[in-house]
């Protein structure tokens, strides 16, 4: 019997506090609606932890006991510090899984792994957007068909400043004229990183079925297969050298 | 009439001062000899920097003017400011070409392209390097065969720990029985960037012809064909919305 | 001073002939205009060639002069006489550039290179399309700003069944609803590969300088570094081997 | 209860009937030494077939029970007819795993799903080969350490006229001086495809523990998530259009 996939869901959480619009959406935090829909798929332990808590809620004991971490963030990505980025950037590399969701496009954690500055274009005029699978046998795309769509979202627009993705898994149409890589798979390291676009705090995004079925197909690919440290050794010849001058 | 491309060779610069060793090999250091070669090219403006310059010699004014970097360093990474390390991945991304050379994989500067922690294994035995040539139709191993040799290098051997490049170039072959991923293309924001194996500093490696070339084919490729920020524009809609609720 | 690229525009040239509406947009052919376009760059030398010609016009000596392909067919693909198709593959992969316009998707040259099926979706109903530029530092997209726009097209929609390209330049928007990835890079042999969406028989695409600028920039990128045949040869050992048994 | 991974075993059985050296190596054949070691994982159920069953023992039938073909050929290359390759095509583009062993490299099947020559450098001298483990995070080098070797191999050297891998597994070192892309994946359709060289007739390599273990792990990480026929349809505007003119 395979244990459970350990998942820790990070949420910035400043905008349930302070904007009343936001707080009516997500009333105990995004992070409760994702927590929830990923506790009901059954196969995996699911943990919080937000901006406020010790060390962000993300001690080395946390994250060497997540097999995945589920990251929003948005205008409070100032106010992570460099010393929690850094671990878990080590932790990514080692093996833990990332799934950087929405407006994390500008996290420290996100811009950490890509290298690049993951700028693009958006607009907030409460849009349709289709988001269309181009990936039909990826794991993460399993149980949605041709396309889903979101009534009512923020924009975001290309370019997007990223690295070529490994894997492009949706491409969203949207009825402003735009169109973005709106799901995107890379390794680094030992670790699996997806971003995935949808989910402004003023929409009740994360309640979607699809959205949520994306995300728990997400962490499943993203499981480990290792957790492993990057060593640099001074490595002794195998075969014969000849001695040296 | 094209204008030539304007390269600033960098060099930490340390062991040619404190290494007898080195200082025999490279007398005024290793940029110089790479700057030589690079100009004896006739289509290229070159100039050098150095660790110890103010700004270590790459101010916002030469970062303007430098189409392409090239960077060596290995014992004195961590004396690299990161302001510095911020403004030359700002160019990059808005398009400088930058190429990393053999101890540059663990630089301030390679690691935040990557991402990664761009550790490999080392042995410091002088054995033999052959380093085959995996895309003979990409222009930068234009003028070089199937493989070229190196009689006595530093060892470099997998897993290196990168981002899959982009375009793999060259494979290395090493006598005491390892292999190397010798040359890697990515493009990361509007900037190329290459990475390039050898060149320990005790061994006249940038003296050799298919080195200087290599380096030289490497400049061309990056020469960016474009300058341009990254930006996160609000973007009005191009197609007509209905009002928002 | 450079020698002129050569470029040979293959139509298959049905269309323009049983098509009434078609011969009153193209009334000497759509390779007539292409070719056209390209002649007024100034780098390039233009034939064209179609299917009606002996050997499709596509000659051992014709192929062996000629640097870039571009190529539109629809109609009569299964026309394309198989040993053809096994000469232009053997070109491409020695060398010579490929470029594969809108229904060429389905020819017989695209499928072989690709090795997938190359299906997609589509419709006919004079929809505006909105191309995005997501690789503004590539060479294809010299000129091109955030985006170009056609009035009426054909539409093609995702999931596009293509090899996950080498680089991604374009996705096209269409009113209709769908998404695409519109124009592709792919490195296959020696040579490049780039299709490019548009390019409707019954709509004047190829009459619109975005398209024309975009087609010229392709013939550029895919204009060879080498021409050389594929080997498999039997290889003399460079190292001492120990006598076999 | 997961059910059991349906693998084929095809093998073009020509050597082992027609040389004494490869009938004292393999008696029974490639095929029953690679079955009888994937049977042995338990989590397989396993079928052979070979050039001389009726229709190469690859009907329909046996192919929409297949999950992932292993494919070993070298002699008789072009016995296997066109539509049996056109029919393993299109189960792999449908979703259908496949594994090219060694001289694989030329079949039919692996040449047209990749759209290049597969062309590669060789030598019968019974060297020693070391491969290199570039991807210890990806299922295919699950219990496989840093590297693991074979005391006597046919080489085969770069470069490999293959498309860019999606992923690159094994880089092999030899003791005659070459390197080789010894482990490749890619994506074609909704089907996976593994390239793996090791497997000469004339040495005893489908014995070897690493080599069945690599196998094995590889023909799990082929196993198709979906499989589904492509189709092109003409697709309805889910957005509503202007009348057309």
């Amino acid at each position: 019997m395979a244990s459970k996939i350990r998942v820790t869901v990070w949420n910035e959480g400043v905008h349930e506090k302070t904007n009343e619009k936001v707080k009516k959406v997500y009333p105990d935090g995004m992070h409760t609606v994702i927590a929830k829909a990923l506790k009901a798929e059954g196969d995996m332990d699911i943990r919080t932890a937000t901006l406020d808590d010790p060390e962000h809620g993300l001690t080395e004991k946390v994250l060497d006991s997540t097999d995945v971490l589920t990251w929003w963030g948005h205008m409070a990505h100032d106010k992570v510090k460099d010393e929690i980025v850094d671990r878990v950037q080590k932790k990514v590399l080692e093996g833990m899984g990332l799934i950087c969701l929405h407006s994390a496009h500008f996290s420290k954690i996100f811009r950490r792994m890509m290298g690049t500055t993951c700028s693009l274009k958006w607009r907030e005029a409460g849009e349709k957007e289709r988001l269309w699978n181009v990936a039909p046998s990826h794991p993460i795309t399993k149980g949605i068909g041709d396309y889903f769509e979101l009534p009512h979202v923020e924009m975001y627009g290309e370019r997007f400043d990223i690295p070529e993705p490994d894997k492009l898994i949706f491409i969203s149409w949207f009825q402003g004229g735009e169109v973005f890589r709106s799901g995107c798979c890379w390794e680094r390291g030992h670790g699996r990183i997806f971003y995935f676009r949808p989910g402004h705090e003023t929409y009740p995004i994360y309640y979607d079925k699809n959205i949520q079925k994306v995300i728990a197909n997400a962490v499943r690919w993203a499981n480990p297969t290792i957790r492993q440290a990057h060593e640099c050794p001074c490595y002794k010849a195998i075969e014969p050298l000849p001695p040296q001058e």
